[in-house]
């Protein structure tokens, strides 16, 4: 499902690149955390709205999303 | 105080990188990510207890760190 997520956004204007970290504890409050680039907030919200519309992904069950933008403030 | 850890973290063994991250939205739950990245979770566990052993860093007040460890699964 990341995967074919990424397919799709991937091609979309303002995609940068994403990864997808899953937690070395299974104690850890977040599994699975994805971090995205995008060029700017706007085209994030592009292309994660076409993705709904039109890509149809499967949910997969227990995975609750979560997102938020963030900048990068230092580097 | 950020840039004080970096200066320390950036010198020890098996560091790679290191990005801070603000919200967009005061409304969110996270108002600062920062995501490191670190050659082994040996190397990030080693630098950060030597960094509290010695580096005597202020707690910034309403700030309260809780790390985790990741490895990237897809990117």
């Amino acid at each position: 499902m990341w995967d074919a997520a990424r397919e799709f956004l991937h091609t979309q204007p303002g995609y940068i690149s994403t990864k997808l970290h899953q937690s070395l504890s299974g104690d850890a409050q977040y599994q699975l955390i994805n971090v995205a680039q995008w060029e700017t907030p706007e085209a994030y919200q592009a292309a994660t709205a076409l993705m709904r519309e039109t890509a149809n992904l499967p949910r997969i069950e227990g995975v609750v999303p979560g997102p938020a933008l963030y900048n990068v403030i230092r580097d």
